[in-house]
């Protein structure tokens, strides 16, 4: 393909994405073909010669299109929102086509001086402690893949800090806290790494969030059986319900427990402390006082495509002590003279894309003020639809509305007169009813035996009369479930 | 910014890329900015209020254009080269459009289907052994982000089978195997999980290549010491001369360690496997014979924009025995059927990007012969470098070509009366005079002791011009160089 060819070709890119995004609304949010429905699409083999590059985007039409999960469409409101702005599609755009490893700062220096100042916008626009900016030479921000590659940065980091501290310590000892409630990326960190984990239990009186008392308890417990507590993976908004965990309790325990790292785990709700108004709620000036760590995910509710972690560090050195491996042939100027970060240092991997550009890009179009206005319409959108659940006769919140997640459940009329085994019966025949259409997208969790279903807003095309028209729908298949359970459940 | 200015905006970004492509021959192959230029161009913090596209798109021409380094540019001969081409840069704007985490099948049937079908065209193509595809439902291949994460998958999955079959092991006496010319992956890999790695000698006289002999040796004097090998890191291919380990000879030797996991790593010469003549040379059989896992990343020579590790392993289970980590909100139907691969227990992380489509349009675009063709061209524009080389009175290959990669070093007169320390110096200079150049691109090695020059071919764009233009400099410098370093060097 030659410029001109990819001129055009690029044209019709554009003008086929804008095609969808018009008549997305129109389209199913969920794909409705059926596992190895590709096979019969798509030959076993390579073509030996090279096809014309119009069928082959034709194909993308005939093949790709109808086997998309819409996670951009209004009706979505299943796991978290995920990013995708038209900013963030040209600035993608724009990096794939200066594609380069970018793994050290003359790898293509704009590459790296972006990141260093667009995380440093970032840092200021959620609030964070001047400590974690990269202009203070001491913290810094860096972009990760996801949260489960920021939490496993993190760890070994945390063990690296422990071990010089602690030589004599066995990996076997060494132990991962987190909660029954923290995200599988806690426990993913723990079978990656070989570590243990400890996963609190928490309760629904305190809103599934950890306590200063829980934690105390389990390194008390554990430090009997001669376990070494390093890190602590504290979740502000969980999956589950959003929940927060009690930085404030746990910033006080870990006073006693210097070696103990704090990592915050934000990937959902950390764009929300781009708002003042939710930085106490969000436990803002007790992350900026007592975590290591910090990390959100800019690729689900704050508008950049997939993938955009963002990740703070107190103190840069912990990581590059605990992954700098330079062979000469990465050996540059600029990083033996230290004029410049190589982020290579600062991840699990060697290579690394041109992600800072669709922070660029988004944060500048939008504005803070724009940001600001996105993340509190999502709020003001979950709302409208906790304010009906609290209204309704047959459905239930679970937990105190997060942020943008309602948690609820249907409830059958006397439900005191059936057992939770019986009620989570009802609640995964409406889950398995919702997941059968495709006009609106529902996920389910389970909350310390109960099973529950979320709703989370979030996507930037969602408005009122979606989420109106998506309880409205709720309501009705609630209400046919409950029929139909009935019959099964008659006491 | 609504449907229509995207579309504007999208046209624009493709004109200013086709300016990109058309003007590459004229800019320098490196950026001429010094650190922290961009600190005058960006400012501190996001603006409050959005600001218009068309300005944050001239901005991108002003301030991120000049600190490039131009991975595309013909003359770019450094590290190895990066894939760039239009089928790629398309087809990362297409899947931006449709931004999803991809961590299971129903989170968008598409991404998994098209990466099942696509790595079995590129397991075919290579001439991996039936074993690998995708379709054996046994083992399989999977998009990994760099080599860096295929060989962490790797070790993370031999330490779980490895564990599994001796659960009273330590990790602590656990041991990864690579060379001294391995790439800096494995040493990363195991400051990541905090394990032991040994980098065997290898030598010279083995053109820098792996032996079972050292292998064994090295087996052998670890186990007395209660060291446990558990995996091997055989590289086709290393970084700093193209050495290819004698994988016949390594599997001769691991037949009698059923427990040490063969990993390739075959990251740039891995895509030369799709010309059936380099597959002698390049140990196919013996791969598909005893290795347990294999990468190449087509993000490299194989016309892929970054980022695409490709990865293949023999035995689907030994991954998802290692990663499975399945909590309620990610349980779904096609899951617990086992009717589709979930890809998130294939890697370390969990959400994962729609990157198959790059390869998709990359092998149509091309088909496998306009494939090969590249790589052949590749190969035949370095013999047309070596050859000059070789009747070079100043220059001389250190070890024999390989592939698209030939290293050399300068040679003064009379070397055999200078120490290997001053004509170490002389290399140094002459690649730090290269270095001040913006018009040609290489990287310096150390091949035991021995600092040498690399000149990697394979950008699409270089032609036979640039391959004798980047001669004439060379040579011409490293003659300036001679002369320079003679004057503090008379004998």
């Amino acid at each position: 393909m030659d410029v001109e060819q990819f001129r055009k070709a690029g044209y019709a890119a554009i003008d086929r994405i804008c095609d969808y995004f018009n008549s997305l609304e129109k389209l199913p949010v969920v794909s409705r073909v059926e596992p190895g429905y590709m096979k019969d699409l798509v030959p076993a083999e390579a073509p030996e010669n090279g096809e014309d590059f119009d069928k082959i985007a034709d194909d993308y039409q005939k093949v790709i299109i109808p086997g998309l999960t819409r996670w951009q469409h209004p009706s979505f409101f299943a796991y978290f929102p995920t990013g995708c702005t038209f900013e963030g599609i040209l600035a993608d755009l724009y990096s794939s086509s200066v594609a380069n490893p970018g793994f050290n700062w003359s790898a293509s220096p704009a590459c790296t001086e972006l990141e260093v100042i667009t995380m440093d916008w970032a840092a200021k626009m959620l609030g964070l402690s001047p400590e974690f900016y990269n202009s203070s030479e001491v913290g810094g921000g860096v972009v990760q893949t996801s949260a489960s590659d920021s939490v496993l940065v993190a760890v070994v980091a945390a063990r690296a800090r422990y071990q010089a501290a602690h030589p004599e310590t066995k990996m076997e000892d060494l132990v991962i806290y987190a909660t029954t409630q923290t995200h599988s990326l806690g426990a993913k960190a723990a079978v990656v790494l070989g570590l243990q984990i400890r996963t609190i239990e928490v309760e629904w009186k305190d809103r599934y969030c950890l306590r200063g008392d829980g934690l105390r308890a389990a390194f008390e417990a554990d430090e009997k059986l001669g376990r070494k507590p390093f890190i602590l993976i504290g979740t502000v908004g969980t999956t589950s319900s959003g929940a927060v965990d009690n930085i404030s309790e746990i910033a006080q325990v870990l006073k006693e427990y210097p070696d103990v790292w704090l990592h915050i785990d934000a990937a959902w709700a950390g764009v929300a402390l781009a708002c003042p108004e939710y930085r106490e709620a969000l436990y803002l000036p007790q992350i900026n006082e007592a975590a290591t760590s910090f990390c959100t995910n800019f690729h689900k509710w704050g508008l950049v495509n997939f993938d955009f972690s963002a990740m703070w560090v107190r103190d840069r050195k912990l990581l590059t002590e605990a992954l700098d491996v330079t062979p000469i042939f990465l050996r540059t100027k600029q990083g033996d003279e230290g004029t410049a970060i190589d982020y290579r240092n600062w991840h699990l991997g060697l290579g690394r894309k041109f992600r800072s550009i669709k922070l660029w890009f988004v944060l500048r179009s939008y504005g803070v003020t724009g940001f600001q206005n996105h993340i509190r319409k999502g709020i003001k959108l979950n709302k409208i639809f906790s304010d009906l659940v609290e209204k309704s006769e047959i459905l239930s919140l679970v937990t105190e509305p997060s942020l943008a997640l309602t948690v609820f459940r249907i409830t059958p009329p006397n439900e005191e007169n059936y057992t939770v085994a019986a009620v989570n019966q009802l609640n995964l025949h409406f889950h398995n009813t919702m997941s059968a259409r495709d006009d609106i997208m529902l996920t389910k969790t389970d909350l310390n035996g109960r099973i529950c279903i979320r709703l989370a807003v979030g996507s930037s095309r969602t408005e009122e009369t979606h989420i109106r028209q998506a309880y409205e729908t709720i309501e009705q298949v609630a209400s046919a479930s409950i029929q139909s359970w009935l019959q099964t459940h008659a006491n």
